[in-house]
């Protein structure tokens, strides 16, 4: 275990940078008495150090030093004393209580407080420390498994205190709520807010017919290649989610706590198929799964970015050779944006060896390459001039490495460029890189087997910002300017009509399913998820654009009467045809007249009409008109069914 | 609007009933000091009394009354005393604050207390206090829209202060979990709980491949009777939950408030669809909505019941002639039920109009009806002797109402006993019940033309919860013990031998989407909702007790080789194969064995596989063997694909 400073706010580590920074570690004081002191100072609730724990220099004043001797000592007696507190747990020693060892006592929150402080989500610049300080420092906990779970029964008894709390608010809730549906009612007029929640839409008929469309193309693709289907529930226990997501965990849907277990909605389809490996003790499946996830993200819903969004799984598990998995993936990726006939695109690959060889060869330190990573993830919005003033400017990198980094991702090409890169003397140092190198080798002479190379780039920039992925990794972006669905966006319709964005992206996560797994054992898996939402929204424009009508119900023949009082006459017809199989339906009226009967046809692009009148149930046949062209044909009542289905089946 | 008394916890209504028991009703004074007075004793948080103010004589000792005159009347300066408050409103008078006129501090919710009550949860006769106080009356608020705004803000206000709170619960919260995740790391393993959210389950591919026939009958039938098909999202603003559900709100899921808007999951499709239809205003419509549910209700998953649960709705929406949407539902049904091969059932159809005008026939007081309808609906589970003694004991019905009930719901039949009943002298004295009597029997005569009467039954005992019915209901049950899902549920399996369990419910609801339009225009509709996850049960029992193998894939043909260093022969072809449309898959080892290549199409069904090595490269030519059959046939590479298809299309 790491060494860290168990300060609140302070994420110093022990290590070659600290040291070089002149920062000193100091454990605490062995001596009961003292060592209590210390921990009063730290003011963090339910803390209790051990043998191991430590602070670092920069909460001791310089005169609280000893540095004559060969190394730097903390004079008898000293306290730490400079701590950076959020505001509400700046009060001065005087103000606080005279009994800090009661647990409860040192919490941050203090329900006693009289005066509450301004609203905790008001101001940004608040808001901005609690966050900073709000993971403090769980990793700098005491070492043994005892302290910890010491630690764990505070919050407990702290948590179950809030809790009461907690349900009062529930109440308060809905009194509310039930006093604002009084206030409507009172006045006769219902004053519902209609509409759906932030983020999220519904679909209609015409968008439905779509998506089925959409769906139908992408699953024939997944069973084409043998692929079984599960699903999962729309929300997990909240842990099951915990520490998956990095910094994107705040994005994350929580269920209220109503009694019983934390939960969260899914935040992708990933974890939960992780989870039900490690469960199920699977160690090997070829699944698909097709269902909504949930962030709560900023939306931007003209370019098809929801809160609650379909995603669209394909995931091979399994201990294989290498890359046969991986080429089958992009493979399903060509396949499926060939086949919904977006327009041209290009597959971007990389591999996350490569990307942490490159960053350590160029000189960038071991606790930066996730956030130097995510800064190259936005070269495809961002100019390299903007990537690199926001790697040496905010994130602190230097000049020099910051330009070798610039070199290497420009790069893009094949299986030539991994050769070239091979043998590349900077490159070639890291193992690491090499090991993705040749792998991406191999991965190009499986994918021109497939026939799938003139789709698919090495292409050095692509970084994609998930941290679980270990392997490949890769993204699929559409290149026809023409159907970007960014054009109804004002603000970032210039940027994004050089590149249409992504819609489809995934890579390899061999450690993710061993996180679940009680004995860590892992089982390597490769997917692809579809952006589908913004398939939809590219197909949603297209059939607006088209003079072809999309048609919402399958319908292949209206019964209908040209005179009155046929209604039991004609729910005969309809019941013979629905016992037949045909796709049939009437007007829901005793009367209605023939001619809006028609209309209804036209309207919804019902090909047929079976007419029926005194003279036809006379003469026991009915009268076929086709739509379009108008046509009327009489049949026999034993020939109609047949009729109508050799009718519609070009349809 | 009704005379409520303004009291907290009290729920009586100046009626002939509260008359009789004598209770009077008093005014608030018009004095602004006494009146203050009276508000504060009522202890009730934010509330404001206006000129219509009341409060019962209940409250008042009785010396506090002068009844000497013709009418009762307070004497003056009285102030009301006698109050029921929960637990922790009950210190006494001099505990309290000096300034009751500070809002805040009449919050029920003391956030100052130093020791809190022991956990509002933990035990049971204190959450029932608090339920029977928790409504507080909300409907004998001030009638003016003013005094309610008031309120709000009031509220409103309280609710910011608690809500601060809130927010650090949640950090706690947060920080427990992490505490817990970093406890399980500390010695190597992980210590997840690897489980799915209570009431829920994963679907695998088995069961999935189960659904997924189900769910084809059942669209395609949908489809036959000319739906379109729309999708909501899975949370709701809470408001448009609210008050539809009656008891069964507390079911509600609610997301928690993490800033921004009050969520709930979706309870069924229903309410979503008319806040649809209000919201598009769409005036008429024939829809099948096919998604998942959430009720937080006790699961009983061995007999299908669980908390995440697919709901399958086909309802028609519009202005139409009588009972013809209607008929189509109950032959909806009938073709659902026959397509999925369930066994015998029954569909049960009644009118909530006839059990209305029954209840009011029969001597049950107005205010009873919702609660002795939910009674009668456990006829289906309970004797009718048991159903007598809750109706007689717990809601205090008469004994001789509740046997002229008892004569009613043992009725059963069809047209003719609708036709008896609209003679009955009892029964066609109401109004109510002689329109859904008539309605029945035009409904019955529609069921003759769809030749569906054999399955359906006139059943006065059949209730349904539900409170947005407002004319015909019905119910199917499965008749057939031997599919019994109930059989693997050791409690109820004597009682549930008899009826299976609903299979399908629905009715006639035209008051609902009125409730969401802002000048309350009517839509009258009626739907049917498949009861799928008993239905997926009963298929898996099926599916276990039948010889046959579920697939779950649909792969044609393994391509596998024979000899070793074959694989990117393998992969030529099984693109070849991918690329004509055939459903192929191919191991992802360089060299696997024959043996378990022809392993894997024997476990998972694959009825073919096409052999590749030396030989038949130098040829041309694939071995194509038939796995059941173990016979093997050489094909020309140029024939493999049509051979393929050709083999397997009557598969």
């Amino acid at each position: 275990m790491p060494d860290f400073c168990a300060a609140y706010g302070c994420s110093n580590e022990r290590s070659t940078q600290t040291r070089a920074r002149g920062i000193t570690f100091h454990l605490f004081p062995k001596a009961r008495e003292r060592r209590r002191q210390w921990e009063v100072a730290l003011r963090r609730a339910g803390f209790a150090a051990n043998n191991r724990t430590m602070i670092c220099s920069e909460h001791f004043k310089s005169a609280d030093f000893d540095r004559t001797g060969q190394t730097v000592r903390l004079r008898d007696g000293v306290v730490p004393s400079i701590f950076s507190f959020s505001a509400h747990l700046q009060r001065p020693e005087a103000e606080r209580r005279s009994t800090p060892s009661r647990g409860e006592e040192d919490l941050p929150l203090d329900l006693s407080q009289k005066k509450p402080q301004p609203n905790v989500r008001a101001t940004g610049a608040r808001r901005k420390r609690l966050k900073r300080a709000a993971p403090d420092h769980l990793y700098a906990l005491p070492a043994c498994p005892e302290a910890v779970k010491a630690k764990i029964n505070a919050a407990s008894v702290r948590l179950r205190k809030l809790q009461r709390i907690y349900y009062k608010i529930d109440e308060e809730v809905s009194k509310l709520l039930e006093l604002k549906a009084q206030l409507g009612g009172d006045d006769g007029k219902h004053q519902f807010v209609l509409k759906t929640a932030k983020g999220t839409r519904d679909y209609n008929p015409k968008q439905m017919a779509i998506r089925e469309k959409v769906f139908n193309t992408i699953i024939s693709c997944f069973k084409r290649h043998g692929a079984e289907t599960i699903d999962t529930p729309v929300f997990e226990l909240k842990e099951t989610l915990t520490g998956k997501y990095g910094e994107d965990s705040k994005l994350i849907y929580d269920l209220k706590d109503q009694g019983g277990e934390l939960l969260s909605l899914r935040y992708d389809l990933t974890v939960p198929f992780a989870r039900y490996l490690a469960m199920n003790k699977i160690t090997n499946i070829k699944r698909y799964h097709i269902a909504k996830v949930y962030r709560r993200d900023n939306p931007a819903m003209t370019r098809g970015r929801y809160r609650e969004f379909y995603q669209c799984d394909f995931d091979i598990a399994g201990q294989y050779d290498a890359m046969i998995p991986d080429a089958e993936c992009l493979k399903l990726v060509h396949e499926i944006l060939s086949g919904l006939e977006l327009g041209d695109f290009r597959i971007k690959v990389n591999d996350r060896r490569i990307l942490d060889g490159m960053f350590a060869v160029c000189g960038v330190p071991d606790d930066k390459f996730r956030t130097i990573c995510s800064t190259v993830d936005k070269l495809d919005k961002m100019s390299w001039e903007d990537v690199k003033k926001e790697m040496v400017g905010e994130k602190g990198l230097s000049e020099e490495a910051a330009d070798q980094i610039g070199d290497y991702v420009s790069m893009k090409g094949g299986k030539d460029l991994a050769e070239r890169l091979l043998q590349d003397p900077k490159m070639s140092q890291s193992k690491l890189s090499c090991a993705g190198l040749s792998d991406i080798k191999l991965l190009f002479s499986y994918l021109e087997l497939f026939q799938v190379t003139d789709k698919v780039v090495f292409d050095l920039s692509l970084a994609r910002g998930l941290d679980y992925y270990t392997g490949i990794i890769y993204e699929a972006v559409l290149t026809q300017a023409g159907v970007a669905p960014a054009s109804s966006d004002g603000l970032n319709g210039a940027e994004e009509g050089v590149s249409v964005g992504s819609v489809a992206g995934g890579g390899r996560y061999d450690g993710l399913v061993g996180m679940f797994d009680p004995k860590g054992r892992k089982v390597p898996c490769v997917g692809v998820s579809i952006g589908i939402e913004r398939i939809f929204s590219i197909m949603e424009q297209k059939a607006e654009a088209s003079a072809e009508r999309v048609r919402t119900t399958e319908v292949q023949v209206m019964v209908a009467s040209a005179q009155k009082n046929l209604l039991e006459e004609r729910l005969k017809l309809v019941r013979e045809l629905w016992d037949a199989g045909i796709k049939a339906e009437l007007m829901y009226k005793k009367n209605p007249k023939l001619l809006s009967q028609l209309q209804h046809c036209e309207d919804s692009g019902i090909p047929l009409v079976a007419i029926l009148g005194e003279q036809e149930l006379k003469d026991g046949v009915v009268k076929l008109r086709m739509v379009a062209t108008r046509e009327e044909v009489d049949i026999s009542r034993a020939e109609l069914t047949a009729e109508i289905k050799k009718r519609t089946s070009q349809a």
